[in-house]
């Protein structure tokens, strides 16, 4: 008897641990309480506006001609060392030969060309949560009757905006041609990028953009819809999925994540027997971990200023068009492809063509936002609702979309405890952290073979 | 006898592995092949050149007037977010507030006061290994023949320059006054910082620079001498130490460091009973880990950009005083205190004087060197050598001076397997990173008290 007790207490024991691994590693925190409403404009809460403005995106004349005698010299920039190409940044060589060509071919074609591009789809502007948010907004005016109308949120990183989705959009519509339905677009920009008004108060991250988002549907009066994302795109698309499942009706990403407990031990285990856990001819995409890690933390070092310092780099980018082009280019050349790190030219026009970069450079200059956009990543990096957020299940239908030189990647086998009812998952071989603007098409199909099999799925 | 063998086999298994582990702990790395005259100048090796000039330094009147046109509009700059002061970097109002200074009071004191002040020591210039090395070398001409000359090299960091000691030289002097001994200080520019010329070739870290100076120092005709080193001063003075301990008579730090495996698990091991290995009082000095290290992440974003990015980064503050100024002066702020984050004005003027700074970035700036000082967190965390180095042990008399808001302390419990020589090691309650600037009375006294018992003990 006294044998049987002593076994007891000993399996119970051994029971209760097994119960807190199992919580620590499996268990949902609770929602964090969010308010919905959230005030983030100046000074005091002020009465709610909800009229929506058409608007028509243009740049001042004076912007303009102030940014052609700003790019008139780029004589003082330090040469690089002998032999190097963008093992150290930025190329200070080939940006002198960008700012040229941007002062002397791409801001002559500014007013007949590419404002008109930036400016090509219809465009709005409403008040949420006390901030003008500007989005587009492309609704399907001419489909027939008989064709059901999905509407579909695009969500952008950075540093990118809505125009790292102008290439995707015509490919959708496209495909989605004599097919029983079409898209309607919503192209936001986050708050503080770009068009979209900055937080005047501390603490807006992505899970209080996920908020913003969902107020900015329902305002325009979309109640569910689809969402894709790539980078803050991605990780704010997560939290809406995670926080509005009633309203989502799927999530696409190119950079499905979750860093819980349970994700990184799941990484670590099957870095020992890969093939226990991974398809074959994927393992490389994954393992070994190590030159993925270290190229991780070569090429963090922008998140991990951002993440504190954002004013004083924010300070340094402000009203400096040539230094401001230096450091998104960089992102620009060596998160499509780390091997452009080893070109001298970057790997600019190879799969994205320099003036989108420039359209993208030209926003963010014009609208004087770099310092409000860099906030983002310490206000999210500060905040734990993110990480709380990150523990919660995703249930509505997702696909998780991989290009092969993006940053990182992270395999179904991880993937599958977070995003539970994952019914694509993909890999491609070609195109990087930047596949809207590298592989519009491809995208665009990835996207479509989603929605038609969860729409499929509906019948 | 089958019983003792296995027995044997077991203890000389076990020896084995704890011999192993000593070694990993324990054993020196040998020196790397460190070819002690390489060539860092432009294109190929060019023949040695000895001389050594005698040089006024002073800025172009064109680099000044157009300092001031660059100086007259920040209307740019984001505003902070409300409520805050420096905990998202350097606050662009302060900024603001000392830009209108720099241009409105400093700048119209610069011929006749700030220009004069950095000149006021002699200066000249000679080259080593193919770069033109600019020094401060101040000889005691007016010494009794009686005083022995000591030989002085003090070794700046990043963002500082030699005028780091400016204020600290007067005070060695008066110390020494009447005594047995003078000082003779020489005072080099690191390569690629401000004045001296920055190298052309890719590698150039913290041994090279070690063995460079103390080619200078023997260029000079200086045979043997004492250092004292912060930041990055701290680190080549600890390789010069370790690589030529038959020229350096002592090495002084207000950085004393080490990372090798052993310190890092003495560390570790001290977590847990501290009092065991530091004096009580002490304790909060390096203990609990978790907040310093926290402090460490938050405050080292700059480091991780420069160590990886240095060409982007500087791409961004060159040609870009405004730029340039909230990223050094952020460091002046938060360096000196981490309790200046939480003040308006960042603690300007209440330790170091604003004019101080100021002539460092005007010197950054006048020079157009940012990019290559930054390069050098690059070259060394790429190298091997440094760490290399770090293993083996510095033998010569060393001085470990600690200032308490400094961002890092170590014990003499994890420093003493390294400075196995260690004769002095000192805590002041007040003063930060830059002691030099902000207490240069106490560091001189510190500096003063090491010479003087290592002198003392050679009677």
């Amino acid at each position: 008897m006294y044998k049987l007790l002593v076994i007891a207490a000993i399996f119970s024991f051994a029971a209760y641990q097994v119960g807190q691994i199992y919580q620590f590693l499996y268990a949902e925190k609770p929602l964090p309480d969010l308010d919905f409403d959230r005030y983030w404009g100046p000074g005091a809460k002020k009465p709610k506006e909800i009229a929506i403005h058409k608007i028509i995106l243009s740049f001042e004349d004076a912007v303009i001609d102030k940014l052609k005698l700003q790019l008139n010299d780029t004589s003082y920039l330090a040469a690089p060392l002998e032999g190097v190409n963008f093992e150290y940044g930025m190329n200070t060589e080939t940006l002198k030969g960008i700012v040229e060509y941007w002062k002397n071919d791409y801001l002559k074609r500014w007013y007949e060309e590419r404002e008109w591009y930036i400016g090509k789809y219809p465009m709005f502007q409403t008040k949420i949560q006390g901030l003008d948010v500007h989005y587009v907004h492309v609704y399907p005016e001419n489909a027939p009757k008989t064709s059901k109308v999905i509407p579909l949120l695009l969500l952008h990183g950075w540093p990118g905006s809505i125009l790292e989705y102008y290439e995707v959009i015509p490919e959708l519509v496209k495909l989605s041609m004599h097919k029983s339905f079409v898209f309607e677009f919503i192209i936001p920009f986050i708050p503080g990028f770009c068009q979209s008004e900055a937080p005047h108060k501390q603490g807006f991250d992505s899970v209080q953009t996920a908020i913003v988002f969902n107020n900015l549907m329902q305002r325009i009066g979309v109640e569910k819809y689809y969402i894709h994302g790539g980078d803050w795109g991605s990780i704010i698309g997560n939290h809406m999925a995670t926080l509005f499942p009633e309203h989502v009706l799927g999530y696409h990403s190119i950079l499905c994540s979750t860093n819980t407990p349970l994700s990184m031990l799941k990484t670590f285990i099957a870095s020992f027997w890969p093939s226990m856990f991974i398809e074959e001819s994927r393992i490389d995409w994954f393992y070994p971990q190590m030159p993925h890690l270290w190229t991780l933390l070569e090429e963090s070092g922008y998140f991990h200023i951002q993440a504190t310092k954002p004013d004083t780099i924010g300070a340094a980018l402000t009203g400096n068009p040539v230094g401001l082009a230096a450091y998104i280019l960089e992102k620009y050349s060596t998160a499509t492809n780390k091997a452009n790190r080893n070109k001298k030219n970057g790997g600019f026009n190879e799969t994205i063509h320099i003036d989108r970069i420039l359209d993208i450079i030209m926003l963010y200059h014009a609208s004087n936002s770099i310092t409000s956009s860099m906030r983002f990543y310490k206000e999210t990096m500060a905040s734990e609702n993110p990480r709380i957020l990150d523990t919660r299940k995703v249930t509505v239908p997702t696909a998780c979309a991989r290009f092969k030189h993006d940053i990182r990647h992270l395999s179904d086998f991880v993937l599958k405890d977070k995003f539970v009812n994952l019914v694509q998952s993909t890999y491609h071989e070609k195109g990087g952290h930047f596949a809207a603007m590298e592989l519009p098409d491809v995208l665009a199909k990835d996207i479509f073979d989603f929605v038609s099999k969860v729409e499929m799925n509906k019948k």
